[in-house]
């Protein structure tokens, strides 16, 4: 059994990108791992409006629990909430330097695709120390990532393997990247990645008839102009959403070929897509409606998780206080002994 | 009354530098203001070995009650036992880009001595921004810094603007620097600065013998090598230590005057200022020397300070998450909810 740590930034309502890269693959993780899910605020604070993030961690968990996100299995938290993360972030600071950081290519492209240059606040910059304490605080083992974002995992091993050989302890445990099989869905305008800010997505929660307009926005092949014609599989935006959400592959499979020949008309392969997503989605979105009518509801239960997070990281915590010698009071901590009391 | 923060880094027992600079000053400050004074582990962190910040801690506590730091008039605490200040630093990190830091003269020439170059680690490059969360999480107004540390007291205000700004609030205050008016004392080689590593410090803790030696080595004008010959008083560390810590300042004065027309021995203005120092040294090294055979009676009192201080910062940060819009549980917090309810 391992543990997984993963998460979102809460910076829109999610969408089928997320569905298909990492929520779908949580679902089925969670009843054979110990799994926690941070909605992580912190982070998304590095780059965006407070007033934004806030307003989307309740949609988030909205979202978590509509795919079925099971807070019994999973321990759904918000990052805020467990400062001792933001504390072991402080003591990794000292484990990685300013090059290193500069050198981490996920950085560096998301620098450049930003526009920062040396205008970058200091906290984007070394969000990998932040997200390498995430991690460490859970002693995560896995760690669902898209390819691209292998550098993190390596540089939070870095990190750890530097704790451990620094307090000469064995305290923190590497973690290896989990990269999903499927890859990376298509916007539905075709290009690379999807997402809500390039227009290009179509969220969990999108109606029926947002469903409908996307499929039809949808390219197939552009130059599969006469339906006669043998047609375009590589690259054909609505065979890549049938490969992501059709669960008959074979029938997929069929189709392909059909289109492969010629004599397949377009509308006929988006009225399947459409059909597959309606009865995909609509089980999604009317659990969300529901789930949304009691706001309430769901932050108990994100509070709960974060009660739960927080004595995991506070464990952890208490065990690198110890390795670096700056535990100086068994009880300096009134909420640990509380928690060692009623355990 | 201002609220004062100060502190040291626990890098090695304190020497006559910092009781000129800012121990003695504390004592002073104690009864008019509100003053925290952290032992300042995690910065040493930074760039230290965690077993000997370990092992200074306690040191530095000695001296400071040795000194007449009382713990009912100061709040005596370490800064890793308050874990709110790590949480400051990163909300902070959004509010400062890379180039910033990167400008800070203090920060820059701390770089340049160290010989780090690029290979500076985060947590060295970011001090400023954790130096800032300190100050700020006790909403300090005073801060007493050398005239080179003023770049530290700009940086932070510029981060509480950018904090209010950011939030629309006035959650935290700006502070000034209080720059002491004795200047620097020098090493006892005559060297501008006293520092441990420099093999020219004295500490407080210094037996009678160690005092003698040092008054010994100490050098007063190179040029003044016959008695009856006119010496400098200008650059001549003994007079210098003399300005320091005789109580007696007309007295110094009439000494100056003599020893610059000259008759007026080396060896009589050192076993002035040797009597001086034994005189002023000896009640601090026997109530250490007392102290000191108490570890856990100052370990106690660490403890009630560093609970003391949790409380402000806890109630800063608490402010903080609301002004970000990260509080999303009244209670989520524990040790909130008790300590409002045991006000």
């Amino acid at each position: 059994m391992h543990t997984i740590l993963t998460g979102d930034r809460p910076t829109g309502p999610l969408h089928l990108g997320h569905y298909v890269g990492s929520l779908r693959n949580r679902v089925r993780l969670q009843s054979q791992h110990r799994q926690f899910v941070m909605i992580a605020d912190l982070q998304a604070l590095t780059d965006t409006d407070p007033e934004k993030v806030r307003s989307n961690v309740l949609e988030v968990a909205y979202d978590y629990v509509a795919v079925g996100l099971d807070p019994g299995q999973s321990t759904l938290f918000i990052q805020s909430q467990v400062p001792e993360l933001a504390e072991l972030t402080v003591h990794f600071l000292n484990l990685v330097t300013l090059a290193r950081l500069e050198r981490n290519p996920t950085v560096k492209e998301e620098i450049r695709q930003r526009g920062f240059e040396r205008d970058v606040p200091a906290g984007f910059l070394t969000y990998p120390v932040s997200q390498a304490a995430d991690i460490a605080a859970f002693k995560a083992t896995l760690v669902p990532v898209g390819a691209d974002q292998q550098p993190m995992i390596e540089q939070t091993n870095e990190i750890v393997r530097r704790f451990n050989a620094l307090t000469g302890t064995a305290t923190l445990v590497e973690c290896a990247a989990l990269i999903p099989e499927q890859g990376r869905l298509p916007g539905i305008d075709g290009s690379a990645k999807m997402g809500k800010s390039l227009g290009n997505a179509l969220a969990l929660s999108a109606s029926a008839d947002e469903i409908r307009a996307a499929v039809k926005r949808m390219y197939t092949d552009r130059k599969h102009l006469r339906v006669q014609d043998p047609g375009q599989v590589e690259g054909n935006v609505v065979f890549a959403y049938l490969d992501a959400f059709d669960p008959d592959a074979r029938g997929v499979a069929d189709l392909k070929a059909y289109y492969e020949r010629g004599g397949l008309a377009d509308t006929v392969v988006k009225n399947r897509l459409e059909a597959v997503l309606q009865a995909q989605l609509a089980p999604i979105r009317e659990r969300r409606e529901q789930i949304a009518r009691d706001p309430e509801h769901v932050r108990r239960l994100l509070e709960d998780g974060c009660v739960r997070a927080r004595a995991v990281a506070a464990d952890t915590l208490r065990e690198v206080r110890h390795a670096l010698g700056i535990e100086y009071f068994v009880d300096a901590h009134p909420q640990h002994g509380r928690r060692r009391a009623g355990r």
